[in-house]
């Protein structure tokens, strides 16, 4: 990302090493801690990076691929400096074993998101590939470093793309609704759902944003809320509830947000609420665009029906900051996402251009390369 | 109430005079503090009524008429021990005038709920018409203790009827949603929007309550939940942004709701977020039900439009039992109700019976009597 481009320095997710021992490391922002607090992780196990996925330390679908392909060159990595110091040969099938444990052990963290399974699936085919052509091991763990910050790389590019693409969607004056974050929390970039909003206000258009809390996690509230406000943007915040009443109100212009899956017929799973947003959209005559990566775009399901929803923990629902705000032993249901039908969506704009219906046969025409 | 019909006793505010000096008071359950404490207040000064309300230490259009009226003759009865202490008359006049400065005090905490301003004019009707029998100050203030009593007992008696006529609208095995507070905590008796379901599981139906957490101040999760649970009512908690999903999957059969006030064509100021709701209940083609007594229909408004709407601080949104959930200075909307046109609303249950559209029509042939 153009480094010029925040005026803040939001950071998720990067290679380093670390200072004392020179060994490799990844870097990462816990947004569980945010707005509060900015606290920086440095994460040395492939276990410590399933745990920062599971427990929602780094979250957002682009995100979480590029994290956990991070965890897949920092797990090979490992393994062979833990062989070098007891002076151990790392064969190939030891390595390649690895990796595909590890790309098992980071899928399991969170079922919905399909960039974890298409970023570890890379890494793993990465590896295939160069593993024909007799490379040492060595050289091995470096390539798939290498492969992991390509990956990074091109969902900065990716962000910007879609943040040119969705901008001309956006027009001066106009108040805009999203949910959750998919901003640039949500990737290593400016943002799936926020790059058009970035883009369009750097362009000088005046734009105005209701950001939606949230719940359980309130990830508008504490993320989004804090990343326009960041970035100087005019925002303000509501409950989930109250987005209708203002769409009533004739006060949104139109809705931009994530995904976490897209199935072949344009059915896009994403954060819990948004399918009402979607109805509530429709019946108000008010479009409704999904901004993300071909990334995100899982072909080999024909429809929504098909993507496995994530059931989180019901204590997301009745505590905050450890405060109970239910009766105890209150049964609670807690799916993180839901799947809103492709008739609610007025496009999907990726960073290959911008996808109207027929989704079915535009999507594939993308020609998604993954 | 019937007292067996509750394994809970659940009371909201009563008429009860000091243990020690025999002084007239309000006991008032602390409602902020649900479901973690069971606080019992003791008010004696109409400011300290005013104040309950207005912090929603008693909320829910219902019992805040009756809280009210209590209110009204409290003021009247302590201003009357006030003078008898000095053994200074009070006058007709000084009480009339009194009774009227309470009463706007009272219907300054909260615009929406049309049963303050109810219920506060048909204290200060009451007066003036036994006014008129030259009857002595004293039996005036008791006269005044009386009525309000009354509208506490008529509002016990109303919720009883609401219940049976609403029960009619659920079957064996139902699955309902409900948002919000409307239960015995929003009344002196079973509650409007619950009574339906209270009546029905105790005829013998097997019934399941999504109860709808309700943000910003989660009336649903403390209260509504609380509420369920110590009945045995089985109950699923959710946050407001899963009712769509839970729609689509076609797990719920009707939607049970309150109101704070009903205009003359029916559209219906309720909780923020029941707008949201009747709109995805009727893409699901979902029965929405209103049950509110007939002291919440305000027959001079012609529609919704003309409802006043509460805005409430920013601090609900903001931060939850301190805590605060938001970047420090963000920009935040909070309007306590929304309005939901009469197309949206299946019926109107009431405790005159079950009013269907035209509703201009049938809600004026109720013949209200207020």
């Amino acid at each position: 990302m153009d480094d010029s481009f925040f005026h803040s320095q939001v950071r998720t997710v990067w290679w380093e090493e670390d200072e004392a021992d020179g060994r490799a490391q990844i870097g990462l922002l816990d947004q569980s801690l945010l707005p509060q607090q900015v606290v920086i992780m440095h994460l040395q196990h492939e276990q410590q990076v399933a745990d920062a996925i599971a427990s929602l330390k780094v979250r957002g679908a682009p995100v979480i691929g590029v994290t956990a392909a991070f965890g897949v060159a920092l797990a090979a990595a490992r393994l062979l400096a833990e062989r070098q110091a007891v002076q151990r040969e790392l064969t190939l099938a030891e390595l390649s074993e690895h990796v595909h444990e590890v790309s098992q052990l980071l899928c399991r963290t969170r079922p919905t998101a399909v960039n974890l399974f298409w970023a570890t699936e890379r890494m793993q085919r990465c590896l295939q590939q160069v593993a024909r052509t007799s490379m040492p091991v060595q050289q091995l763990v470096a390539l798939l470093q290498e492969e992991a910050q390509a990956i990074a790389a091109e969902d900065v590019q990716a962000c910007w793309q879609m943040g040119m693409y969705g901008a001309e969607l956006i027009a001066d004056g106009d108040t805009l609704l999203t949910h959750c974050n998919a901003g640039a929390l949500a990737t290593t970039g400016i943002g799936t759902a926020l790059a058009p909003i970035y883009v369009a206000a750097r362009s000088g258009k005046n734009l105005h944003v209701l950001v939606d809390e949230t719940r359980p996690v309130l990830q508008g509230a504490r993320l989004t809320a804090w990343e326009l406000q960041q970035e100087g943007i005019p925002l303000t915040l509501i409950t989930d509830n109250m987005a209708g009443h203002f769409m009533r109100q004739g006060n949104i212009r139109s809705i931009f947000v994530g995904a976490d899956r897209i199935a072949a017929n344009g059915d896009v799973a994403n954060k819990i609420g948004t399918y009402s947003l979607a109805v509530l959209a429709h019946a108000h005559q008010i479009p409704l665009y999904v901004v993300a990566p071909c990334s995100t775009i899982d072909l080999s399901l024909p429809s929504g029906d098909q993507i496995p929803i994530e059931q989180r923990k019901p204590e997301e629902v009745t505590t905050l900051y450890g405060t109970s705000i239910a009766p105890a032993g209150v049964a609670v249901a807690n799916p993180a996402f839901d799947v809103t039908p492709h008739p609610y969506i007025s496009a999907i704009i990726t960073e290959k251009g911008i996808v109207r219906p027929p989704y079915r046969e535009n999507l594939r025409e993308l020609d998604t390369e993954h």
